[in-house]
């Protein structure tokens, strides 16, 4: 199929050159009339994108702190209600009420050896009005962290992951009693409140050492776009990989009836008190301590010796929140189909920002409301979508991806008949396009790709991210490559609660700074380091926006499998060899263990405790997973799209039904072991990374767990899962046939 | 024979097991009889080691700076003399002339954006006295820099070496003009102002990162062993790799009545002004640099944001220097061998240091003097060496090897004669055996390896080595695995001058610090963080003691080729593949340039200037090298020592005639092109890395320099080499056979 499509593509651009003419290509799921009429209505739709209402819109929308039940949220909600209305959608203003605790009482202060009470607040900086709107902002904290009062010794724990507290095993450090200090980065940030907890750590503190996202990557804010030192990355800690949402209506939509846990119930929140901190606060503290130096890879870009501790460090960390509920506002703003209304196509970006989130999340939301001005725009010249498109701002993403959370939800039943697909944005900046989701879509999203101009080079932005990828020794890419969703934005209720084929996408790789989540996240931040002049911005609406409508018009809905398999090969290779390493792995580490060779090895001037030799890893059956591996690329290669288009109106509508619903065939209504609101069997976020995303997750967990009897079952199940997906396939294909 | 060697190793353990015996293997190039003769012998030089004398005597030497040409470094001289002639042996100080630069004015100063003048000194600190002799102690200088007053912006080049200037190139950077600054590491520091004159610079600041040896790595000195923020290492910035020694002659020796050079003939210099600096006042040169940021790999662990420049930092640099000559001591020790007087092994380590010394090289030298006081206790007991034992303390090696280079220069003739192994150690400290030298003798030193025990676990060196090499996934070691030599210390001019084969070894892993060079290499510093106790120091003595013992007591000298052609082996395979990765890498780049993908994928905001395809990698004709390895593997596994040591005497000294010099058939006497004072084939110090080895050099630096005519020449030269070599080889089993 790539192959043929590759000569045809060679083949059209010799024919471009010669003749300077339209492509004559097909768009996948359209037929070759439907796809010059497609192309028309994308030119038109190009025509209308202008980069300065982005610009315009961010300026208003970013100019206040407007966070979860802000005074400046209501009025950013009311501003894209009355613009979406405006261009010609039936807009509703969708309401929850959720939990969202803000800071009461916020401190932390070292009382041994030395005393150092911690400023916890980020200063105005010149040249920037937006960071000096201390009253009206959230001062840095971490939702969803319990209340707590503790003091105790301070550790070191890296960036706080599982690996982390085995190299403090080997040291005989143990956090039990003790307040842990965590780096920000390398997972997300509420697994190291989780993890410290697990190891019986009271307190949790975490900071963001310059070597991540400060003056070791760059110039500081405001010289540069990277953290200056008092920089603090607010951020939820709720247990994201148990489920998103509001943490008390867990797998239902928080609406004004609906039976809520009391708070303490919730098992999302966190164990321990847990706070952000600065590099300029964390310095005192990380200097005080002693014990063993950190190991190389764990050292920050601080003028000191990373110590690990325990102590003399010792520090008081007290916290107190008001436990509120707030209203979450979701901006409904449909366009009804002219052919399939109860088809939907739906496209979302969250609305409230942590301060003024220019660039998280006002420069994607801003890509949706000018791709829905550009859509208003050719209904006026009396085009319809075949298919309904829903466009969204959600609220309360931040906390924990809660507006889109209840509103899924609370329509689940719905979006289950009517959901085509969901396309999210979230922030957005200047270089390559980097994109995720669903590889049934990938070979829909690889023609997208070279549909679209990089505004700097010309090229498509395929060619720009294939030169990337050539230059950084990625080689050529055959097509563009979707990666894996995990969490971290809105497309995770759609996509792993409910199975709705998803993508998320933006633009980045040359606007990298250290604003995330601080009060440095401002208009004239992103406006001199992200994207000036919006020109990716306006990049992204092209490509966001032709994603919309090929779906929303598509005569087939252009899902396609053989790429699906291609890459689920990949993932069943990975967790096939996950085992063979760590199998080899265990018995080489026994081997050492038992010889005494890590004994002989070490410094006796050192505390070096000899881990404990694991038990040996089975050898699993992955023949469930590599008879449906074979039987979803049988039925993949049997399916064709262009094909399909071919057949009678009635026959594709009887096709568009399954496809529709096809991804869904990946998911199983038990969902994943200890988490039964994930549901999709292919991705999910990590139990133990929480954005990062594990493929194969049931498999692939418990395999990384060490738990082969639950990896077993779990391989079992997915086997199962893959010969229903294919069965569907091959439904699809005797529609086509018959 | 490996197997053989084990098994017989395994059944002798399960022996001792049972009966607590000595035990029964035979010694390499002893006999039966002989083996057991060596080992009660070697019993007895045990005994006689006393660690305590290490300690006396460095708290001796290295009580006041003794630089070359001090009074304390005379004293050190005289106390040594007098000590080896106290203990039985016939005793001579060789007084070379040699060129030695101090410093009589350093000037470094910011002159824009900011003024800043370097303060150049290490201020003395508490609890260490000897950090209080200033005005004895030569200040931070780079030795062999010529005078300069230059002004210029400054430029940060990362570690200065070739691959450096690539990426400023890319930037759009031209040093020309320019002052370079340059961190320590990375390659031997007299690379980078040879580098940087190269590209134009006009002048040369290198300073110590507290990445690579400061805070980043440990606590600094006082408080722990790392190089606080005021070390400075000093150090020769001669060519080296040209040839060490003294510049003003040559290739002879620096006697009262050699022909010298003008100072400004010599090609040993520096072509411009360079000094070293510590990170104090390397911090606000850094900090006033603009310019691109500087890539991940080059940043240091200063609080900044490293910037390249060039500018606006704009710097001068004056430096005068006294242009003297001063006197540089050898002590020469011997003891007539009782049967080969004529035949030498010789063991030396320097005793001249930058300042105090106490690690570079009291540490070693104290050891040599301790090995040489229980040798001449044996000799006390009526036992006297078959060979002659000659105990070398160097001076002027900090320079550049003067001391013993000009020795060897000066005796060049009767050492061919008569050199049968050069055995050489330097600073020292505690942990594991590191030992690098010719690859004939490598079985005969992994037996010693067994034989002496380290001094924490009761395991032999050996077994600890492999226990390191086990737990950072090197892999169970067949046996003890010499490291190819380089440069940087006195073996240098016995080894690849006259082709004596060589040794050097010393204890570390478990004793890092910033010392190495500065002020704060002292008496107190060693024995709080190097090696207290001096337990590794006297394990040192039994390693290189028996290496000693066993080459002059040797019935048939312990030469061995199976090990050498195995490590001859992996060269080539490392030249040929080079090549080839070259190659593949050539290409790719090639087609990346020329296809436009460096343009695509670059940052329009930054400079990015694509660099010239280069020319493509011909196919080399390797067989010669091929060939000559097949010849070498085909006579070293007909050789046999064991079948040696049961040859009459007569055939066994003419054995030995020709074993004697068997390493210099791997050398030329018109040595490597461009440096001819380098005549061995095998090994040397890299043109462009130092002290870095480079194997196989005239082949393998033939390549990475692109110059493929050289390189098919040096192959061809070489393949005759390795011919020549197994000739000799033949002849030696010929003799056995006859």
């Amino acid at each position: 199929m790539k192959g043929t499509l590759t000569m045809l593509l060679a083949v059209v651009l010799l024919v471009q050159f010669a003749t300077a003419q339209a492509p004559a290509t097909t768009i996948m799921g359209f037929s070759d009339e439907g796809s010059r009429t497609q192309e028309a209505l994308e030119d038109k739709f190009d025509s209308y994108i202008q980069a300065k209402n982005l610009d315009d819109w961010m300026k208003y929308m970013s100019a206040r702190p407007h966070h979860v039940g802000s005074p400046y949220d209501k009025k950013v909600v009311d501003f894209m209600a009355e613009k979406f209305r405006s261009w010609g959608f039936d807009v509703t203003i969708e309401k929850f009420d959720v939990l969202f605790p803000t800071p009461k009482l916020r401190l932390l202060e070292m009382i041994a050896p030395d005393r150092y009470k911690a400023s916890l607040q980020e200063p105005p900086v010149a040249g920037d009005t937006s960071s000096s709107m201390l009253e009206e902002a959230l001062p840095p904290y971490n939702c969803f962290s319990i209340d707590g009062d503790v003091t105790a010794d301070l550790v070191f724990v890296n960036y706080g992951i599982p690996a982390d507290y085995e190299e403090l095993e080997k040291r005989g450090i143990d956090v039990k009693g003790k307040i842990v200090i965590a780096k920000y980065q390398g997972s997300w940030r509420g697994i190291k409140p989780k993890v410290a907890a697990e190891k019986g750590a009271i307190g949790c503190i975490i900071y963001s050492d310059p070597k991540d996202d400060g003056y070791y990557q760059g110039d500081v804010y405001p010289e540069g776009a990277f953290k200056n030192e008092y920089g603090v990355q607010r951020g939820a800690v709720m247990d994201l990989p148990l489920f998103p949402g509001d943490p008390l209506t867990p797998g239902y939509g928080a609406t004004d009836d609906a039976k809520r846990l009391e708070i303490d119930e919730s098992p999302a929140l966190t164990k321990i008190p847990v706070l952000p901190i600065s590099y300029h606060d964390a310095e005192p503290l990380l200097r005080a301590l002693e014990g063993p130096v950190a190991p190389a890879s764990w050292r920050g870009a601080l003028p000191i010796t990373y110590h690990i501790g325990p102590g003399p460090a010792k520090v008081h960390l007290k916290l107190e929140f008001n436990w509120e509920r707030r209203p979450a506002y979701d901006v409904i703003a449909k366009l009804k189909g002219s052919t399939f209304p109860d088809e939907w196509v739906i496209r979302g970006n969250h609305h409230d920002a942590w301060v003024h989130g220019a660039n998280d999340p006002i420069s994607g939301m801003v890509t949706v409301m000018e791709e829905a001005r550009a859509v208003g725009e050719l209904a006026k010249t009396g085009w319809r979508p075949k298919r309904t498109i829903v466009y969204c701002g959600w609220g309360a993403e931040e906390p924990g991806l809660i507006g889109s959370t209840e509103w899924v939800e609370t329509h689940a039943e719905e979006l289950k008949q009517k959901a085509v697909a969901y396309i999210n944005t979230d922030g957005t900046g200047r270089g390559f396009l980097f994109a995720g989701g669903s590889h049934t879509l990938e070979q829909f999203f690889d023609q997208i790709t070279r549909d679209v101009k990089d505004p700097q080079k010309g090229v498509s932005v395929f060619e720009r991210r294939n030169a990337l990828s050539m230059v950084s020794g990625g080689g050529k890419m055959s097509h563009y490559k979707l990666s894996a969703l995990g969490s971290g934005s809105d497309y995770s209720p759609f996509f792993q609660h409910l199975g709705v084929a998803s993508f998320n996408m933006g633009f980045g790789g040359e606007s990298s700074g250290g604003e995330y989540h601080t009060m440095y996240d401002s208009y004239e931040h992103y406006t001199r380091f992200k994207d000036p002049g919006f020109q990716y911005g306006a990049a992204l609406v092209k490509v966001a926006g032709r994603t919309t409508l090929r779906l929303a018009d598509a005569e087939v809905l252009p899902f396609e499998f053989n790429k699906f398999a291609g890459t689920l090969s990949t993932y069943i290779d990975e967790v096939t060899k996950l085992a063979d390493q760590m199998r080899s792995q265990t018995e080489k580490e026994n081997e050492l263990i038992k010889d005494g060779y890590y004994d002989l090895a070490a410094d006796p001037t050192e505390t070096f405790v000899v881990p404990e030799a694991k038990d040996e890893v089975p050898y699993l059956n992955f023949a469930p997973l590599q008879n449906g591996l074979h039987h979803v690329m049988q039925q993949a290669k049997a399916y064709s799209t262009s094909k399909a288009v071919k057949m009678s109106q009635d026959k594709r509508e009887t096709l568009n039904q399954l496809l529709k619903d096809i991804e869904r065939a990946l998911t199983r209504d038990e969902g994943l072991p200890r988490r039964p609101w994930f549901i999709h069997h292919i991705y999910a976020p990590g139990f133990y990374t929480g954005y990062g995303v594990k493929t194969l997750p049931g498999v692939r967990e418990a395999i990384e767990q060490r738990d082969f009897k639950e990896a077993q079952e779990q391989i079992d199940i997915l086997g199962k899962v893959l010969d229903g997906f294919a069965e569907k396939i091959r439904w699809a294909t005797k529609i086509i046939g018959d």
